[in-house]
């Protein structure tokens, strides 16, 4: 099997991506970033992801983007709450983190080069490159054309490196879809960028999903519209979505 | 004055760099990493060059490459010494970070997003790029295109990033040269893979050049084909470049 490098959030997206991955006949190593987002519920949920995926191998490399600031998933910047799914889809969001697929995807290029991997894994879609530019089809054709200047490996033709998006067109219905369809438990999971913590001390806190951000809304509405129900637990579901 | 980021190793290359954009006329917002190399002396020697230079400040964002593996300079591999130049200039050294600069350059672009600048500054020069993929000027440019995808502020044509490398065409001792002309204190920077420690403790110790590894062989080189001689201490200092 083709070793191929997977970045792996913690989300419902990228979940999918390494069952795609693995579907295609990759043997996944699995890449996720400590990037000074505020909750380490992600990578707990990128853990059991990988484990879950039947990933070869979960790394997680520590790259502080808040160092130089500039978004409300790694500052003090509020994170948007109870935004329609227009508002949503216009403009780029708070959530922004400048540049952070061209740093995952550059960093997973490297770890590709010491794997003698020439494929990596992404899972953006449809649904996200309406507000972030770095998730649009023609960011990861510009992507590939670096990395094949960017390492000795890639200037041989039969050696060129591949940036794989399998969900790219899809929304996010399509996605949830696609988990049951590949056997994937979205339960798993984590996709909120404002977590509600239970409280009472650690034996009994749990974290729920807000219900509430931009993430939160877009994955109930792609469960909603794919007449699924969402496994995770809310701290509020909005009535839009139910 | 308009802010530029410039990449700043602690090297001679960087610090020239660093006086290049000065004298252009840029406000630099200067940029280092500690990304798991073995020796903490060269971000110290980043800070004084910073200092020194003019820098409007300076910023140091941890990414642990050495999560990844694969190089010399972040693993147990051992740094190749006493190497003659033109050995030196074949084949992609044991010190290649992979994809170091694509790392480097995408977190001077997400800070370059966050500070409203366009142009980012690299110390890369002909000496490099005979090893160094990701030190040749078409992945300098195959960087720029991505930068104006990756970005929502690169879509506008009078808004697109621009990477500077002014040393490019320059050999080393053209750089000991510049860095005269530019009036750069080389003695405050720090440039060799395999530090030696005078040991003695903290009140004595002192940190000195080997004079045997690929990159001081090549500063010394510069220096004494400039005709000029190098501030820092060295350990030893090869008859060839004397």
């Amino acid at each position: 099997m083709a070793p191929a490098v997977c970045l792996l959030s913690g989300g419902m997206d990228s979940a999918v991506t390494l069952a795609e991955a693995r579907s295609a006949g990759y043997e996944a190593h699995a890449l996720s970033f400590r990037y000074g987002q505020r909750h380490g519920v992600e990578l707990e949920a990128a853990s059991r992801v990988a484990a879950a995926g039947g990933a070869r191998e979960h790394r997680v490399v520590d790259v502080d983007l808040s160092a130089i600031g500039g978004s409300a998933l790694t500052d003090d910047i509020a994170v948007p709450q109870d935004r329609g799914t227009a508002e949503i889809g216009s403009g780029v969001p708070a959530t922004y983190v400048p540049a952070r697929n061209t740093v995952f995807l550059a960093i997973a290029l490297g770890w590709a080069e010491v794997l003698g991997a020439r494929d990596l894994f992404i899972g953006v879609n449809a649904v996200d490159y309406s507000g972030y530019p770095d998730c649009r089809p023609v960011f990861l054709r510009a992507f590939e054309d670096l990395a094949n200047l960017a390492t000795a490996a890639g200037t041989e033709q039969s050696q060129r490196f591949r940036v794989h998006a399998p969900l790219l067109e899809l929304s996010k219905a399509d996605i949830v879809r696609r988990a049951a369809a590949l056997g994937v438990d979205l339960g798993l999971t984590h996709t909120c960028y404002a977590p509600v913590s239970t409280g009472g001390g650690a034996a009994t806190e749990k974290v729920l999903a807000c219900g509430r951000c931009d993430a939160c809304i877009l994955r109930l509405k792609g469960f909603a519209e794919a007449n699924q129900t969402d496994p995770i637990d809310y701290a509020t579901i909005p009535a839009t979505t139910r």
